[in-house]
C-alpha cells in the first residue's frame, strides 16, 4: 500500500486530522486508518496496490451493502414482528434505497474526504451513497460486524428508520381497509364478541371477514383494538392488492 | 411460544434427540433450542405466536438469507481479490443461488426435521434451500453474526465455494483471451519486455494490446508469468463480453 500511504501521508501522518475526523464520523477509534483511507480513494487517482489490483473504494462497496443489507434486515426481523418476507424485503429495499444512501452521505459530507483526480462536480450523483457504503465495507475490515451495526444503528436506524414511517404512516388500518372495500366493491364486517376465557381481565375476539371469508383474527382487551389488530393482520394479506390501487 | 412447546415437546423435552441432531449439524451447542424449532416449523401447522401472528419459518428465511450474503460476500471481497464489485456481486448469486441452496439443505436432510400438515410430497422444490436458510436465520438469533460465519464457512464456503470453479475453471486467460479476440477479430499483442529495475531478481514487464490500446499492464519474475497476469486482468475488464460469447 506504498501509494495509499503517499497520497495521504499529508494527513494520516503528521496531526491526524483525518483520523479525528474518522472517529468523529464513526464513533470510536479506527484500529488501522487505512481501510478508512481507502475508502476515500477515487479510482481518477489510478492508485494499484502491490498486487497490481486497483487500489480505490469501489470493491468496498460491494463489501459495505452486504453488511448495511444485514444489519437492516436484523432489524426489521425484530421491529415489525407482524411482516412476512415479502414485506420485510421491500421495507429493507425503501431503506437502502440509492436515494436514502445518497442522503446518508451527503448528510456526513463524505464528499470532503475524497481524494481524486477529477473536479468535483465530474462525480455521478451516487457518489454520496457510494461512499457511505464504502465506508461500512471498511468498518467491517477494521472492526467487524458488531461495529458495523453500532454505526449503522446510530447513523440509519435510529435517525431515520421510523417503522411507522416506513409503512407509509398508517394510522388507522381499519379505515385503510374499509375504503379499499368500498373502492373495490367487498363487503367488510367484524364479527366482534367477549371471549374472556381464563383471563381476569375482559378480553374481545374478533373475525374479520371480507366477502364472506375469515381473513384475519385478533384478540385484545377492547374491541377497539381487536379490530384494528385484525385491521392490520389482514391489510399485511392483502397489502399488495391494496398498494397498487 | 405456548404452541411451539406444545408441539416440539416430543423431542425437545424427553430425550434431546433433536438438540443433539441440531448440535451435530451445527457443530456447537444450541443456547435457546426454541429458535431452531421454529425454523422447522412450516406454515401448514398454522401455529401462532402470543402475539397472534403466525409462527412458521418464513420470516427466518428472510432473515438467514441476510446473514449468508454477508459473509459470503466477506469472503469473496477477501479471495477475489483482482474482481470488481460487478464481478464479486455475481459470484456471489452463484453462490447463494436458489440451486445451490436446494443442494445445500438437501445434504444435511433438514427435510426430516420439519414439523407439518401436510404430506411432504407437497412441499415445493424450494423447501430444502428456505429450510437451510431460515436454519442461518436462527443461528443468528440464537449466537450472533460469529457463529452465523462460522457456520456457513463449515457448510458453504470450505466445502463448496471453489473461487477456480466459480471463476469457470479457467486455467490460461491467455487462452481463452486469445481465442476470443480472434473470433471477434480483434488483434491481440503482448509488448514483453525485461524491466528489472530495482529488483535484485530479473523481472519482465508486459504491455497487453487489442486492437492497438493497451488494456492491461503487468510485471513478474518470468515473461510467462507476466503475460498471464496481464490477460487475467484484461478478462476481468472484457469478462461480460466473453462470458456472452
Amino acid at each position: 500500500m506504498s501509494g495509499i500511504k503517499k497520497i495521504f501521508s499529508s494527513r494520516s501522518d503528521t496531526n491526524g486530522i483525518f483520523f479525528m475526523r474518522m472517529q468523529s464520523i464513526l464513533g470510536f477509534k479506527p484500529k488501522e486508518i487505512s481501510h478508512y483511507e481507502k475508502a476515500f480513494t477515487h479510482r481518477s487517482l489510478g492508485l494499484k496496490k502491490e498486487d497490481g489490483n486497483p487500489l480505490n473504494y469501489e470493491r468496498l462497496e460491494f463489501l459495505g451493502d452486504a453488511m448495511l443489507g444485514a444489519v437492516i434486515a436484523a432489524h426489521l426481523f425484530e421491529a415489525v414482528q407482524g411482516g412476512n418476507e415479502g414485506y420485510l424485503t421491500k421495507m429493507r429495499s425503501k431503506v437502502v434505497s440509492r436515494k436514502h444512501l445518497n442522503e446518508l452521505g451527503s448528510e456526513l459530507n463524505l464528499l470532503r474526504y475524497v481524494k481524486a483526480n477529477i473536479p468535483k462536480e465530474n462525480f455521478g450523483v451516487n457518489i454520496h451513497g457510494n461512499l457511505f457504503e464504502a465506508l461500512i465495507g471498511a468498518i467491517y475490515l477494521d472492526r467487524g460486524y458488531t461495529y458495523c451495526k453500532k454505526f449503522i444503528y446510530k447513523r440509519v436506524i435510529e435517525p431515520y428508520v421510523d417503522i411507522e414511517k416506513l409503512e407509509g404512516r398508517i394510522i388507522s388500518y381499519k379505515s385503510v381497509l374499509i375504503e379499499w372495500c368500498q373502492k373495490e366493491k367487498k363487503t367488510f364486517k367484524f364479527d366482534t364478541y367477549e371471549d374472556t376465557g381464563k383471563d381476569t381481565v375482559k378480553h374481545f375476539a374478533v373475525r374479520l371477514y371480507i366477502d364472506g371469508k375469515i381473513v384475519a383474527k385478533a384478540r385484545a382487551t377492547s374491541k377497539k383494538k381487536a379490530e384494528e389488530i385484525a385491521s392490520k393482520r389482514s391489510f399485511y394479506a392483502f397489502q399488495r392488492q391494496i398498494e397498487n390501487k
